[in-house]
């Protein structure tokens, strides 16, 4: 049964995210993995997607690419974000 | 005759792109605007297409998201970096 997997992405270095969709892509039955971000963690996500695509697991595509604004609930009231969903397939 | 054009995401602050956006969709014939942002500024980018859609101009669409890596040549060497045009339009 093909797998879905969501990697949401965080302060860790780009590397680390790198080699888990690596391992994902290359160890199981994965046929999608879903990238994650938001904030300033978007320039990270789009590194890590890059970087596999090129590097490593090149029959790799983007299906998908969405942008959208999340509100998130602060101490100082409601503070929209903008987040990115970015879908690799292969 | 309908235009296109392109805004290349600097250092400046995030709502001068949004408005100098949102100028040309309100003044001009422009159908179609251009997003591109290279490294750290995608993130940037994100928030002003987010914010551009969102707050001013409800009628855009994104009419297509592309992710690619560019080289640059730099004083020490060769590097590659992340890059997203993002094509707004109505």
């Amino acid at each position: 049964m093909a797998e879905e997997n969501t990697i949401f992405v965080g302060k860790k270095p780009t590397m680390n995210y790198v080699l888990a969709i690596v391992t994902q892509f290359n160890n199981n039955d994965v046929k999608r993995i879903v990238i994650k971000a938001r904030g300033k963690s978007i320039s990270k996500a789009v590194d890590i997607a890059e970087i596999t695509r090129h590097k490593f697991v090149q029959d790799i595509k983007y299906e998908r690419i969405t942008l959208d604004t999340e509100t998130l609930e602060g101490e100082r009231g409601p503070s929209n974000v903008s987040s990115i969903e970015i879908v690799l397939s292969r």
